[in-house]
C-alpha cells in the first residue's frame, strides 16, 4: 500500500489515478500484471522530477518512469504499489538548424520531433515504429526499427542528456558535440537502461540533412528462407532499411489499411535505398525483376508494414526479437521453423533482416500456457549458438528477466552491482531488467 | 619497489625491461615522468592476460595496459612501479566476409586491419592517425580521427570485446550482432575507460563495403576564420572527412614529405567525399572554385595531412583537443586566437572542422611553464562557454586529469564510483584519468 506520506506530495502536484497508465503495448498474455495501487505524477520541468524522485527515495516509493507507453516488453508496467512518473508534459522542443542537433524534453514525440525536423529541413532517420514513442523512452530502450540498418539504432543518434539519478540530484550526461572523450561514457550507460538508473529528462538528438531520397524495392520469393538468403547479399548496397516479410504479414497489413502491396510470393524483401541508382542496382544484385516503388506507393508499403501489429496484436502470444549475426539470418530462420513444427507452434515472420533482428509472431494456440515457454527457450538457445542476443531492440523489462538472468549470469552480476551503486534503495522500474 | 613476489611470474612468463615502454606520443613537456621500475609483460592469449591480472590484483601491482604505445594524453606511460602488460601478441585477425565483421586481437594494428579488410573487399572506414595503433588502444580511447565525420568515432564500430577485469575474471560484453537490447551497455563503458577498467583482448570490428570512390576536394581561404565559416556549409553533402589546416601547417607537411598542396591560401578546407557528384556540389555550396584532386593526388594531401605532426612535435607544448559543437567552430577559432594573442602563444591550427573537434598547437616559448597553463585553462574555458568539452579524441589520460575533476565534479564523482567497483584495489592503470 502507498504510504499516507503521499500528501506531501499531494501538496504540490496533482495526483491522477487513471487505468491508462497500468499497461503497455506488450502482448497481453505475456504483459505484467500492473498493480492496482499506484498514482500517477506528471511534472512539467526537469525540477519537479527532481522533488519526486527525492521524496520517492526517501520514503522508498517505487517509481515507474513512463513514456508513450508503446513499450513491447512491460517495461512501463507499474508492477508494484508506487508513482508512475510520466514524461508526457516535458515537451519542449528547439531544432538548432547550424548544427543539426534537436534539443528535446523527454516527452516529445516521434512524430513531433520528425515534423519539427522538417520544417527544418532536416531529417531524424531511424524509426521505431510507434510516431506516439518518445524522446525519452526511445532512449531508455536504445529503440531500433526499420530504419536501424545504415545509420545506427537511437544510440547512435544521442549526443547528450540530461537525467535525475535516484536521489534526486540531476546530471548532464554526454555533450552537445560529436566527439568527446572526457572519461566514461556515462550517456551510453543510461541508453538502453530501461529506466532502472534514472530519469532522462532532456536529450540532444544528432539530426541529418533532408534524406535525398528514399526508394522502395520489392522482391516476391517462393519462401521466407529463399528471401532471407538473398537479404544478405543486398546488404552491401547499403540500404536505409531492409525488411522481410512473410506473404501472411503482408496479407494483415494489405487487411488493415485497405492498400495493396505489389508481387506474388510466400514472402518478400522489402529494401529502402536513398539512391536510386542503389535501387536498380538492386535488380542486378539479386539477378531477378524487383519492383520499384514510387514516392507514393512506398508510402503504402511503409503504411502496410506498419500496419501489420496493429492487424495481429491480439492473435499472438508475444513478439519474439532475437538478433544474430546477418549472415546466421537464414540459418537461424530454418532451425526456428524446426522448433516451431517440432512443438507445432504457428509463426509469422517479419523483420529487420538486413540486421539479423528477426520479429517472430507465434499464434495463440489451446494450451500455450504448458510448452510454450519451452518451445522459446529452444528458440532462444538456437539464437544464442549462432552468436545471436534473446533481444535485438524490444529490451528484457520484465518478459524476458528470468532468460537474461540465466543466459547473461556474469554480465547480470556486474550491471546488477552498477544497479545497486546508482540507485541502492532500488526505487528506479524495479522488478525491470532484474 | 617492485615485490620479490615478482619471481613468480618469471617461472611463468619472460620478463622484458625496455625503456622503449617508458613513453608514448605524447608531446614531450607535458608528457608525465616515467617511473624507473617497471618490467613488460607480454602475454600470448588471453588466459596469460587473466593470470598476470590475478597475480597483480592480490600483489596490489599496478598494471599498464599498452597498445600501439600511439597516444597523446600520457595513457600508456607507467608512472609508477608496476608491470607494463603489453598486447603486441594478441595477434590473431579474421575477416568474416559474409557478416562483414573483423575479429581480432587487441595487438592487431590499425594497418594490419585495413590491409586484412581490404583482401576481402571490405573496408574500415575511421582512421584514428597512426596506423601502428591497435585495436584494443583505439577502443580503450574511442579514437576518432579525419573520417570521424559521416560513419563516427570507434565506438560506433565496435560490436563486442572480449575483456579481462581486474580479478582475472573473463567477460564478453556487446555481442556479434548489429543490435543488442539485454541489460545496460557494458561494451559502451569499456570503449574509451583508457585501460582503468578491464584489458580489452579481442573485439569484433563491424566493416563496410569497400568506399566506392573517394574525391578530395582543397579550397583556399584569406583566413582560417572564414575557412571555419564556410567549413559548416560544406557538412550539409555529408563527407566522409571535413579537416581545416593552416598553411604554416600544410607547409610542414609539405617539408616532410616533399609534396605539394594545391592553391595558395592561409588556411584551407580539406575534405573527402564518397561520391564525385558530392564533391563537384562542394564548390556550388561554397561558391567559389575548388581544387577536385586526382585518386593520385589525394594520396599525396593525405600524406601531407598525416606528417604535419611529425615535423611539428618537437616544437610544440602539447596537442590542443577540445572539440566544440560544429557552428561553434568559427566563434572558438577566433576566441582562441584572441587569448593566445593576449598570453603571446604561438599557435598552429588544423584538426577536423566538420566535428568540431579542432587541434591547435601552441608553439614552445621561452618561460612557458609561468603562463601556459592559465592560457590552456582559458581556452578550455571558452570551449565550455561554447557548450563543447576539453577533450573531443585524445582522452584524459595524465595530461588533462586536474581540470577533468575540476570542470566535470558530477560526473567524475560517479565515474569514479564505478572504477572503485569494479577495480577494487585501483591495479589498472593506475593515475589515468582520476
Amino acid at each position: 500500500m502507498l504510504p499516507e506520506s503521499l500528501n506531501r506530495l499531494e501538496e504540490k502536484f496533482r495526483i491522477y489515478r487513471s487505468k491508462l497508465y497500468a499497461t503497455d503495448e506488450t502482448p497481453k498474455l505475456i504483459a505484467p500484471r500492473a498493480s492496482s495501487d499506484f498514482v500517477v505524477l506528471k511534472p512539467q520541468n526537469t525540477q519537479e522530477v527532481a522533488e519526486i524522485l527525492k521524496f520517492a527515495n526517501e520514503m522508498k516509493i517505487p517509481v515507474f518512469v513512463r513514456g508513450g507507453g508503446t513499450g513491447l516488453s512491460g517495461g512501463a508496467v507499474p508492477i508494484s504499489s508506487g508513482i508512475v512518473l510520466s514524461t508526457e508534459r516535458l515537451k519542449e522542443i528547439k531544432i538548432d538548424e547550424k548544427n543539426r542537433f534537436a534539443d528535446c524534453g523527454a516527452g516529445v514525440t516521434l512524430y513531433e520531433l520528425e515534423k519539427a525536423a522538417e520544417r527544418h529541413g532536416l531529417s531524424f532517420p531511424p524509426h521505431p515504429g510507434a510516431e506516439t514513442a518518445t524522446v525519452g523512452g526511445m532512449i531508455a530502450t536504445n529503440a531500433g526499427g526499420m530504419r536501424a540498418l545504415k545509420y545506427g539504432t537511437i544510440r547512435n543518434y544521442v549526443l547528450c542528456c540530461e537525467v535525475v539519478l535516484a536521489d534526486g540530484s540531476i546530471l548532464e550526461v554526454g555533450s552537445r558535440t560529436l566527439k568527446n572523450s572526457t572519461g566514461y561514457s556515462l550517456l551510453h550507460l543510461f541508453i538502453g537502461s530501461e529506466g532502472t538508473l534514472g530519469v532522462i529528462t532532456k536529450a540532444t538528438l544528432k539530426l541529418f540533412p533532408s534524406m535525398r531520397g528514399s526508394v522502395g524495392v520489392v522482391a516476391a520469393f517462393e519462401s521466407l528462407e529463399e528471401a532471407a538468403e538473398k537479404s544478405l547479399e543486398l546488404t552491401k548496397l547499403l540500404p536505409l532499411s531492409l525488411e522481410l516479410v512473410e506473404d501472411r504479414a503482408v496479407k494483415i497489413g494489405e487487411e488493415v489499411t485497405g492498400k495493396r502491396w505489389p508481387g506474388e510470393g510466400k514472402a518478400y524483401i522489402f529494401a529502402i535505398f536513398e539512391d536510386f541508382e542503389d535501387s536498380e542496382m538492386a535488380s542486378d544484385v539479386l539477378r531477378m525483376d524487383v519492383y520499384v516503388a514510387t514516392k507514393k506507393e512506398l508510402k503504402d508499403l511503409m503504411s502496410i508494414r506498419g500496419s501489420i501489429y496493429e492487424g495481429i496484436k491480439d492473435k499472438i502470444i508475444e513478439i519474439l526479437d532475437v538478433c544474430v549475426p546477418p549472415a546466421e539470418v537464414p540459418k537461424y530462420i530454418k532451425m526456428s521453423s524446426q522448433i516451431a513444427r517440432k512443438y507445432g507452434v504457428d509463426v509469422i515472420t517479419y523483420g529487420h533482416a538486413g540486421d539479423g533482428n528477426i520479429h517472430q509472431h507465434p499464434l495463440i494456440y489451446d494450451g500455450w500456457e504448458k510448452s510454450y515457454f519451452n518451445f522459446r527457450d529452444e528458440i532462444f538457445n538456437v539464437a544464442l549458438s549462432l552468436g545471436g542476443v534473446i533481444s535485438g531492440e524490444h529490451g528484457i523489462g520484465t518478459v524476458k528477466k528470468e532468460e537474461f538472468r540465466r543466459y547473461y549470469a556474469k554480465q547480470y552480476e556486474l550491471m546488477k552491482k552498477i544497479k545497486n551503486l546508482m540507485d541502492p534503495n532500488g526505487i528506479l522500474n524495479p522488478g525491470k531488467i532484474f
